[in-house]
């Protein structure tokens, strides 16, 4: 594991380290803000952010204001790359397929299932390397935006163990149901859609069988004036199964607000003290 | 004057206009952002930011996080590109010269004077464009980061009568002595250095004549850790003319943090509550 960033910020340390990653099965980036406590060796809780297609790890240390938050909570934040790249690492032209937009998915179909390993890197190694590495405790939260919302919310809903909250700025909560999702999922999981059903927030809300003790509540930001709103994001999908089924929702629609970091600036203060009141 | 951008942000809009200036004899770019209060066109004071090399309006608007405390104390933020671009406007392939590299001056040489005029841009076109075509009040104060820095403190210090108050973050303070000003002063310029003290802050408090009531206060904020301290930004050049000249100084050295947007996002909220409250 190398660093290969190291900037002072809000009294801590935002770095960016790339390692060799088994999951993926070659090098992975992941950005990590270190309040000035994990600086001086005391455990702290960790907050997952998961991006949206096109990012890498850089996007959300340097567009969201995040350190701010971490800072005055204490709460480390890890931002990984939204893929492997380079090397023998597959591609496709398209900007929602292949290199930054994994999905958050293990990819079983060819030419993607060598690499294309993210859901496996996040839930299970990521988190490993970060509390080996760091002064991380395992009180662990996840959140992202788009692509990344979607991630947070599949990721957390399958592990509900793991995780302390989860929130999610403008998810794709039903992939199988929309343009990006429907483009990426045939290509890494193929057509049975049944094999989707294990990457769709909708689905697995409309699915659970957990008792409504064990139903992890999933808070939800929206932009009203998102230019995905009605052909890829589709949040009523979410609303109407977790009305169904009981499954506790704070979906909040913000009016004007679009799909940029301008959005997610805006609230992630908030979403900073509701991970920090999970994790204290 | 086109609006290229809108997205809310904190509750107002950060936007991108583009129009044609008659300074610069071209198209021109900038950043602002309108807190709620000046939507409701309520008339708000203006911080004019001007940024470092390579960098274009969308820098500061998309990494410092200013949006958050603008919004807080009602100011509006403009974010000006670091010069002309594109169509019959010179370039050098240096990154210190040339597009991206204006430094703030009117210059007088060849190829550069028909375009490179950022002086007369920031002093007297972009406030009267943006008290026009905004609901902006004439009350202006100036930051700025590096190069922008330096621009901000010359440009302050040459007219105090126009602003309320100025800070830099890590400044170009004596451009006259360090290779990135005698590089671009020389160019823009010519080898007459003393054409040059007009755009040198060192110089200009060295040589000021005002009476002490008259001595605009300098805020300046450097990172202790920045890889160009000793070497392009000297601030005990202006700490040793400020005690000379008894010209009011708060420098302020912060251990660790380096020269990036990381330090600016640090502190840009103390730099805002003292603008916000010289232009109360």
């Amino acid at each position: 594991m190398e660093r290969i960033e190291k900037h002072v910020s809000h009294g801590g340390s935002q770095e960016v380290w790339k390692h060799a990653s088994s999951a993926v099965g070659g090098e992975m980036k992941f950005g990590i803000y270190l309040p000035e406590a994990a600086l001086r060796g005391q455990k702290c809780p960790v907050l997952y952010w998961l991006s949206g297609l096109t990012c890498t790890e850089q996007n959300f240390i340097t567009k969201a204001g995040v350190q701010r938050y971490a800072a005055e909570h204490g709460i480390i934040v890890v931002a990984p790359d939204t893929s492997p790249r380079g090397g023998d690492v597959p591609d496709s032209p398209g900007y929602d397929l292949g290199q930054g937009a994994g999905f958050y998915v293990n990819a079983t179909r060819e030419p993607w299932a060598k690499h294309f390993r993210m859901y496996d890197y996040v839930v299970s190694e990521l988190p490993a390397v970060v509390e080996a590495g760091f002064a991380a405790s395992d009180a662990r939260s996840i959140s992202g935006h788009s692509m990344g919302g979607h991630g947070a919310l599949v990721v957390a809903l399958r592990n509900p163990g793991r995780y302390r909250s989860v929130s999610a700025f403008s998810p794709i909560v039903a992939p199988s149901q929309v343009p990006w999702g429907e483009k990426a999922l045939t290509a890494y999981l193929g057509d049975d859609r049944e094999t989707w059903k294990q990457y769709d927030a909708v689905e697995l809300v409309a699915n659970e069988s957990k008792s409504a003790s064990e139903k992890f509540p999933l808070l939800v930001e929206q932009g009203g004036g998102d230019e995905f709103l009605s052909t890829q994001l589709r949040p009523e999908l979410l609303q109407a199964a977790c009305e169904k089924t009981g499954h506790p929702l704070h979906l909040k629609i913000r009016e004007g607000y679009d799909h940029s970091y301008y959005f997610i600036a805006s609230f992630i203060g908030e979403h900073m003290a509701y991970h920090a009141n999970a994790l204290a």
